[in-house]
């Protein structure tokens, strides 16, 4: 069996009863690394407190692994118990429906632990949920990829009064391009991208294609470290937000469509005071 | 302090670490009872399971204690902590955020532990979240009360390509009319709007209609008991899933939209077999 478990979004507290109960059983325990394990707060003793509060080691599963060895991991769990663990909700990355495939493929039986991911836990700024459009990718612009297609996105969202959840940019364990051509992959260093350079990003984009999909005045909410004790929520205009220092990643960003009575008044308590 | 914890979706093992930690400081502990505690598996031994975990008492609020008598519970949240349970994550619901408005305005700090939402869990059949354009609410049809403004938000979002997520209609502790003319309220029990019953109407309102929003071949996935061990994931075309017997209450159901290769592999898995 195996047991693809959520741990939700802030620390080794955020597992369920049930979830806890699985890990405690399997005889191998993985957990994910590639996407948003160092915001996750595990990057130093993170991981200890896990292993502590399981009672057994975890095996670190990067992209490579995950992608290119999941085949050993998944006949483990053809003859017995093996636990992969996920920040957030198992079912936020295509990389984990894409595991879920080829267990199945193999005659692997697959349980999902649920829990907490980013596409609910913005519901706390008070943006009602059932009033969002589609989510978008906010990619790293480079001098020469620039790419917009979030644009159209956000506009017909706005235009239909929606809300938009904006999903940053993470690169972790990406090789570099300059030791990809030499044949032997050296990594770049994670990065997580910004609520500031998000917003700087979309602005260009305004300014490049001008249909008036937002303005540095557009009502945002940004989120920093979403679920975790030292989680910041701030609402305000574009051009606001980027005084804010949210600090630490994961950020990321609800670019607002019409607000409600109630909406509006949930934001009046994270709005920035000038 | 104001604990609003979320209790995720299958039964008491769905609470979070964090979760109970701050249950079993509480001097008090309510439980929401107005939207979806029945099918959380806690109408008859449920709820002393809870009470069992928690080691104390719970109090069941229905809608009418949440929206009526809000005041008495944050004022004791005052001066002690009080925490208030939800069945999946604490902002699938407007009435909770009104409940954080009312605590904020009263002074009264408020915690949130997120949890698990049908929001989110819903991406457990394959559909990848990002992909989802508004969500849609389908209401009991009467003989005199037949709204289709759903139809509209279902055509723009399959126009462009995008999955819908439909919440089915739960009336629970609703006065009858009968009793509200006479001026003392009796409640109708409790109702539940089956996936077959939400398939049925939304038919009816392509017919009356007839802009090819969907047709009986559109494809769509049935959810029964998402998150609970007996949970029944089905996908076919909306006429196959009227043939589906999908049990007790709460169902949900996902009218897709264009799919991707593994979309459809996922999908394969919970086919309909004829």
């Amino acid at each position: 069996m195996l047991y693809i478990i959520g741990l939700g979004l802030g620390d080794e507290k955020d597992i369920t009863l049930r979830g806890l109960e699985a890990v405690k059983k399997c005889e191998k325990v993985y957990i994910e690394a590639y996407t948003s394990l160092l915001s996750f707060g595990i990057s130093s003793d993170g991981l200890s407190n896990l292993e502590e509060l399981y009672g057994k080691p975890l095996t670190v599963a990067d992209r490579e692994m995950v992608e290119e060895k999941a085949d050993s991991m998944l006949s483990q769990a053809c003859h017995s118990d093996v636990a992969f663990l996920v920040v957030g909700d198992p079912f936020g990355a295509t990389t984990h429906t894409d595991l879920v495939v080829r267990a199945k493929q193999m005659g692997v039986d697959v349980k999902v632990v649920h829990n907490a991911s980013v596409m609910n836990a913005i519901g706390v700024c008070g943006l009602q949920l059932y009033r969002y459009g589609e989510t978008v990718s906010i990619p790293f612009f480079t001098e020469t990829w620039r790419p917009d297609s979030f644009y159209e996105k956000i506009k017909r969202n706005r235009d239909l009064g929606l809300h938009t959840l904006c999903l940053l940019d993470i690169k972790v364990k990406e090789p570099s391009l300059e030791s990809l051509c030499r044949g032997k992959k050296v990594y770049e260093p994670p990065r997580f991208m910004s609520i500031g350079t998000a917003i700087e990003q979309l602005l260009e984009v305004e300014q490049k294609l001008g249909e008036s999909a937002y303005s540095e005045d557009t009502a945002c909410v940004g989120f920093a470290r979403l679920g975790s004790e030292d989680q910041i929520i701030a609402s305000g205009s574009m051009k606001q937000l980027l005084t804010v220092d949210f600090g630490a990643p994961l950020h990321c960003l609800v670019i607002a469509g019409e607000t409600h009575p109630i909406e509006e008044e949930m934001l009046g308590f994270y709005m920035i005071k000038e």
